[in-house]
């Protein structure tokens, strides 16, 4: 049986092509310009897959946002409305629909990254874990996740709102909120701030543990509301595992022992890790995704 | 059929029995003092019930918590570490298990009231609602819930962190965080800061609006990270009605038309709510938990 999966980012979309998510057998990376052109690269692709390695039995999408991912919309797999220039309201589905009579998984790339690292990663063997991403952007999700039919839209993380470090008084770079978590601990605003990005900033700069703090909260948080077994923070920010200390300390000062199955020394090690996929996660899970919903051989989003 | 019902809180506890949540034959309340002699005037009513009106088949039981809801645990039911006085790690079934051979399901007082809201309360008809109460303390919870048996515990929402009022400069009343969102907006926080009950203050002071700032942020962080259709605001501290507009203020400017469902003038008139059931939403939610125990036949917190 051969899947296809697609990652698709606001940088670029890669594809690829496998009998399941460890054993990939054809891939290309595209970079994202317009919908037309990228999602028609995608399509060249897997129909050139096809004609070498055989007939695609199901996709799996996972996609940059916001997306409609409301079962039964009229607009279920369109963008929403986004920054990213060309590609608010773009029908991501429908390109691939023409071309591949197969069934189409979708979700957000947060979402299938988030259950790779569960299935196959740093959550292997847990009930649940939460997984954020820092990058462009901050994304964050629960695997596994209930059916998204029966919610306002897909988890939206990334803009809770932070308490300030005392130290940081730069103005935040959201276009919506200014100082939420993407506004304050995003690689842009990283970049903005302190004119470089976070790995090159020497380890004693206060960046650190600025971005650190920022970070836990949202960790603290997600113990709070989402009662995760484990937090997984992947993405670039995040890429030389140096924040990692600075998560850790930060979420213990927000939860200050209040969780009792968090409230002992060490518990910090185990509960905030780093990812094991780490930028593979995101095309894993759009395999997993594809296998998923090849097993239940519906065109569904319910990613149990 | 009949059923019976436990809303256990820190000041007191309501027994009933009756034939469904909206048909209840007896009630009382029992303040709460020691857990044995608690519990022992639940059993003593629930015995007595029976003599009078037939055997019960099954109980419901919604208590204040930190609880052990890990299904399979060995101390499954028991109360987790309390400041309330004597109530630390007590067994709060066994007392009923020795007397009672009927299945008896406990959840969270708040899970219990937010699953009361939505079967049959504000949350009617949607798919998703979350559910705060704001009272002594500040619980939240989500309904429908999944298991929680891959989850650290159950939600403890009332404990995040929130952004300052710049009004308000009142150091907070929570032992383990000081000013997180308890800290700050329980009532006690606004009792200590302000020497009197919110219903007590004129509409025009600004502990309305400092108070609504806080629980507003709470709403907009359960709308990013849950993704619920509704939030509804129940409790003491509510009761008046008078919170709302300044919550639906705050988290209107929170969320800053970031989710595109939340994203028009007037929708926070329908996303923030009031309770329809008011102070029986934990007793009629605990008849809910009998029901549905009753009806799956298994000791179980599965609240699907």
């Amino acid at each position: 049986m051969l899947y296809g999966a697609i990652e698709g980012g606001g940088t670029k979309f890669v594809c690829a092509v496998g009998r399941s998510a460890t054993e990939i057998l054809e891939s290309v990376v595209i970079p994202t310009s317009d919908p037309d052109a990228t999602l028609g690269a995608c399509v060249s692709f897997f129909a050139s897959a096809e004609r070498k390695l055989g007939p695609i039995g199901a996709l799996g999408f996972g996609s940059f946002g916001p997306l409609d991912l409301r079962t039964g919309s009229s607009t279920y797999g369109h963008m929403q409305a986004t920054p990213k220039p060309g590609w608010s309201h773009v029908n991501l589905l429908s390109p691939l629909r023409t071309r591949f009579d197969v069934t189409i998984a979708i979700d957000t790339d947060v979402a299938v990254a988030a259950r790779a690292e569960w299935r196959l990663g740093e959550g292997r063997g847990l009930g649940s874990v939460g997984y954020v991403t820092v990058g462009t952007g901050i994304g964050a999700d629960i695997a596994p996740r209930d059916r998204l039919t029966n919610r306002l839209m897909h988890p939206e993380m990334g803009h809770i709102g932070v308490r300030r470090d005392p130290r940081d008084t730069f103005m935040g770079v959201c276009p919506f909120h200014g100082d939420c978590l993407e506004g304050l601990a995003s690689g842009p605003a990283i970049y903005q701030r302190w004119g470089r990005d976070l790995a090159e900033l020497p380890p004693r700069h206060e960046a650190w543990s600025i971005v650190g703090t920022y970070l836990g909260q949202l960790a603290a948080t997600m113990a709070l509301i989402l009662s995760v077994e484990r937090v997984i923070f992947g993405g670039g920010v995040m890429a030389n595992g140096l924040l990692l200390p600075h998560i850790r300390a930060a979420t213990w000062r927000s939860l200050n022992r209040y969780l009792q199955p968090l409230n002992h020394e060490g518990s910090m090690e185990h509960y905030i890790a780093g990812p094991l996929l780490g930028s593979r996660a995101g095309i894993v899970g759009a395999f997993l995704l594809a296998e998923s919903v090849y097993s239940t051989r519906r065109d569904t989003n319910d990613l149990q």
